[in-house]
């Protein structure tokens, strides 16, 4: 029983976010999706807006769960006995960071492994960030989330 | 008649942004600069500050015209009908980032193109950043910026 | 009129190539497109077989000229009063060596400008050196470039 | 039964290549490791010389196989039924290479998936270009592969 | 007599850090640390606190100094005669930034010439702000930091 | 009494090389460029050619020696005494290659060291086969190399 987890800030989940929870959740015994409660980051949506996007996303899929994480991801992890980490990554400028994160969290724990998948190209403009940018200014973000999460944007910017 | 937009934040216009003007010009029939209004970052220079300093530098040039845009630059580009965006690029990082905006462009209106120049060597390190940093230490920055620029950096920091 | 000029080795053709063709024609006033004759790398097909692959995926478009050049690219524009190079990249390492091409098109002549489009995300696996592999192992290889050129290739490899 | 493949060149295995080998088989149910027995690249030791000295390092792993592969690696992988192709990546440049070289294993078998593991920072420097070029010349090798292969490269360069 | 001055922001210093301390001050005769007094970042640490850390980090080395600068970097290094600046270097994203400020150090003071030293490959993940982060949350930092950092940290997030 | 060596293969020498030459050798007590006599690169000029321009250009710096290694860098560094190594970077793929090779240099002789500089951002563009190729054409390389390399350059592909 392989169990890998996918942690992140989802904020918003994007189709990049749901693809390489599909394809990792069809490689997988069980797929943790492990959204990050307590970040340093300012979130639009509070973790549980964001968990339950990403439940809703995901539903069908009988081996994924999402949980909220407000602790350390690799304190997290071991609570779940889970050893193995996901990544997307959408370019090289990507990869530096995600390695070098990947290197804390084997300094952190040295039985955690971090595996990376490269983002569908034609997701790879899919920052979060641009998203809720152009979604602030009204435009249309059809292309780049899902339905539920266009209309939970547009409801944040008070155009819902 | 082709007519290219360059968008950017232009907070301050830099020798960087000037040579892209000029090459631009050179190249296209019309050039419009586009200075973003309304972004999520913070600018030191107000937009129509910023739209005065680019007029009086590109003002020789019949064929450059500079307006503030205050919504998505792609709602802008279609009002103006122009379907061409000019980007300088300073190097390998700059061009992910870049990479992506135009697929961002391209997602939110299909007709849009976008060309990147790539910036000259010698100007690769003027980043409006750095230089606002310089500028608020009382630093020379003669060398980076077109003199009515840096008057108006001494001037915000209070060295006018 | 703004002529383009698009130079490149094209041994052979792929999809990422006849797209900037397609997206350049439809942006300047005429596009000439410049095989490399006479190169230091050992091609697969010659440089005549070269030239007429891409008139006949280019042909119907009326403003696309296929020539192949022997000497300096920037000898055989200056012939061709075209002084607008257009260049193809799929990411930032592309991006780095084709910066330093670009300056050395303007060291050899001030009056060249290069501008460079992004790879559609879609094509930016599509390098000739792998499809030539590819095909080397009778592998398929038709999303990867046209009909005729997979058929050229399958005939080099002795599976026409 | 989740089982992964690891395809190379391996001329020669390195202790980067043998640590991915490790950790891989650590994580999935099996692990194929496939020597490349058929590229363009010119190789120093034969197939059968690289695939012998993977099984005597990867040996003690009841879980791993080593096979050569000559056809197309997508191919192989369809035989054996192993749809994830691991690969170890040492920096950002190398990601670029391989994100280019999943596309095209994904584009030529929609159903194979490729991972990706950032290789040990020690490691990082382990290229086997670098290593015979530094054994040509009778340098020592002792940190940068197991001792059957410092001395199969000291018998290749007539120091055995 | 040359004098190499490595400039930074040290929130905290890390074995990073140090490790180019040691390195710098082993190959130049005097080596002036600087701490940034008074940059645009936010600091956990006063200037102060970082400097008295480096000092006892340092301290055994004869030949190196710590010092804060309220100033610009250049300004500071023209009044202690020093020539040569030192950066240490985690990958090529790193080198992009790095080049590009040394080119800004270089603009203000021709005299100024910038060396980089790559960061051992064991540290090339020890970026201040992971630390913090991790520190916050109460995790282990050990390996990242020396001792006195971590018990800085743990003190400054109320768990000392 | 620091002695920095700059091996390369210098074919031909460019003023990039020139430039690090020069800053190198007014940043240290003595500067040795090591011209590799024995690689696996195919060269167009032989050892004792490349060895006799870099004389000629560095000729008047007094602490400048050139001479050729036949043999492992760091085994010629040992017997001269030279534990530092200084490379020209030009850009951000260049410095992955380069701290790779610093790498390799460290897990040889452990005491050896290695900096780095950034080239003149005017002479990013100034790779030796570029140049060798532009040559061969007929086409003008003054701008890219000195006069003395120019001619030999000239002689060689039969135009001098």
């Amino acid at each position: 029983m392989l169990t890998a987890a996918f942690p992140g800030s989802f904020d918003p989940p994007t189709f990049g976010h749901l693809d390489i929870i599909l394809r990792a959740a069809a490689m997988f015994d069980r797929l943790l999706v492990v959204v990050a409660g307590n970040t340093s980051k300012k979130c639009l949506f509070s973790a549980e807006e964001r968990a339950d996007m990403l439940r809703s996303l995901a539903g069908e899929r009988k081996n994924v769960r999402v949980e909220i994480c407000d602790s350390l991801v690799v304190d997290f992890l071991r609570k779940e006995n889970a050893k193995l980490i996901v990544r997307g990554v959408r370019g090289a400028g990507d990869f530096s960071y995600e390695a070098e994160l990947s290197a804390v969290y084997k300094a952190m724990d040295s039985g955690v492994e971090t595996v990376f998948m490269a983002a569908d190209p034609g997701h790879f403009h899919l920052r979060s960030s641009f998203i809720k940018e152009i979604a602030s200014f009204g435009g249309k973000v059809d292309g780049m989330v899902p339905p539920l999460v266009a209309e939970a944007l547009a409801g944040k910017f008070g155009r819902g």
